[in-house]
């Protein structure tokens, strides 16, 4: 007989609050532990309007790590900007035996997770999705929805598909998800990073959406080089994958609804950007294998600036 | 006995402005050739302010070039965006004999007018100055205002200090301004490209002036950065010069008054930006030369876009 496993998810926003909701609709006991938004949480619910219809879900809310239950899987789906933090609290919430799914984008999540309870499984999921939070307790699906996922290890090398990896997937699937697993993780990582770096820094430093990006061959153009220069990054750290793979993840951005990545909602909205997880982490990671990412180094720079001081020029 | 030279100055803007009025001011005879000011400028005459004295000037306005009498001196001072029309009806103003001084910023700019008037010599003209063109007939010069320049020559070598250079140098002394002769003019093009190529992209994409740019950390370095592969570009195509040359410059740009660069300023106008000199052309010149100039095609590519859109992204 096959148990029915329990969820924690931290941080019900874009991710956490989507897939979260699609666990529960499933019959999964989930937890949802949040900050500012719980009193809203408790008293509103859960709204997620989806392709696949809307819905307001009555959940099980926490503001405090100490009272959630113990849980079989811990999803931990908060800004990486907050990393520290979490990873500080996250024992309170990791029950012996349980396993943490990191769903956030970026190079090297997972290992203050698994510094904060060494001797949890954790696992790392990279979501193609498009989500968005647009007040408390308001998540809008737009498109998309697939996870990818596999096993971190300390030592950055493949761990395989392991029995963790496969009943998270089942799970999922059990929940209607597109899930499917990835033997290295870390390839994985940089696969995601080939959209990420360069659709959320240009979305910010050129104030458009990624239809607009790609509606504009300068534009459009400058996105496939930097795709092309992550490609290189990855293979130069060991994670080689073909470069067709830039071709195809610009035919789906194509395809896309007009969409405004996280990264550009953050900066809209005066929150901190994920810059270290998905640009200052790898660019140090391929620095450190001999393949210097230049094209990716200046987007970093130019969000740094933006991200610091959203000011306008003032005439002289 | 000196023979006093006459000068007409195509382009009384923020350069061709300020220049022309301080000929005039030390009593050279001097035609302006205008456009859309030329109503404006016959009216009410040409306002400079500057810290060395505030002036308006009456002065001798043009705005068909056959009328223009001829001059020794023919000063082009249009934006490099107007090249073609400018370089069209170059021959109705200039004279057998005539100088050509072009006072306009990047690279390749005096081949369309050498090609336009194949007899004429032409000399090109770098301007440190911050000066703006703040309204129709009015010119505020902010600071600095010295200038270098050399002899154009079509196969882009060293024409070392000719005749019609020391001539030029001699007439800006006797006006006041500050002058120096450059032996090989394609060096002094790539010298002040190490500072236009930086700061007139980053006040544009990042919406700073100089001196937040400076400011802040992160774009300070990028600025520093991008100065080093245009040195690195310059030294590909044979005109090696220090790297100390790049310390210089930023601590003259500490030292300036805030100052949006006038690529800002046509930006902020809606006008179009001057990409093909400042940047297009120094991008192919290095890359045929084998230094390609991944950063700077950044900045050239997300300039682009901006120009052709500067749309708000929508909320989706």
């Amino acid at each position: 007989m096959k148990v029915v496993r329990s969820f924690t998810v931290i941080g019900p926003g874009a991710i956490g609050g989507y897939y979260g909701a699609r666990l529960r609709q499933a019959g999964f006991p989930v937890r949802f532990l949040a900050r500012g938004d719980a009193d809203h949480l408790r008293r509103h619910g859960l709204r997620v309007d989806s392709p696949e219809g809307d819905a307001v879900l009555d959940i099980e809310v926490y503001d405090d790590p100490v009272e959630v239950p113990p849980s079989d899987v811990v999803i931990v789906a908060t800004k990486t900007t907050a990393q520290d933090g979490v990873a500080a609290r996250l024992a309170e919430v990791v029950a012996d035996g349980s396993t943490i799914l990191v769903m956030q984008n970026g190079l090297g999540v997972e290992a203050p997770f698994h510094r904060a309870v060494p001797g949890a499984t954790v696992l790392g999921a990279m979501c193609f999705m498009c989500s968005n939070k647009v007040g408390p307790g308001h998540i809008v699906h737009l498109d998309y929805g697939a996870v990818s996922l596999g096993e971190y290890r300390e030592d950055g090398r493949a761990a395989g598909v392991t029995e963790a990896v496969q009943a998270m997937v089942d799970d999922l699937h059990t929940a209607g998800v597109t899930a499917s697993p990835v033997p290295d993780l870390e390839t994985g990582r940089w696969q995601k990073l080939v959209w990420n770096i360069p659709f959320n820094g240009l979305s910010v430093v050129l104030d458009a959406t990624t239809s607009e990006l790609m509606a504009d061959e300068s534009s459009r153009r400058l996105a496939e080089l930097i795709m092309v220069e992550v490609v290189n990054a990855a293979r130069a750290c060991g994670h080689g994958f073909d470069e067709s793979f830039v071709a195809q993840m610009l035919a789906n951005t194509e395809q896309m609804a007009p969409y405004r990545p996280s990264m550009k909602l953050d900066h809209d909205a005066g929150r901190p950007l994920e810059l270290d997880a998905i640009y200052a982490a790898p660019i140090a990671a391929a620095r450190a294998a001999g393949a210097p990412m230049a094209r990716t180094e200046v987007l970093l720079a130019e969000l740094r600036r933006l991200g610091a001081a959203p000011v306008t020029a003032q005439a002289s």
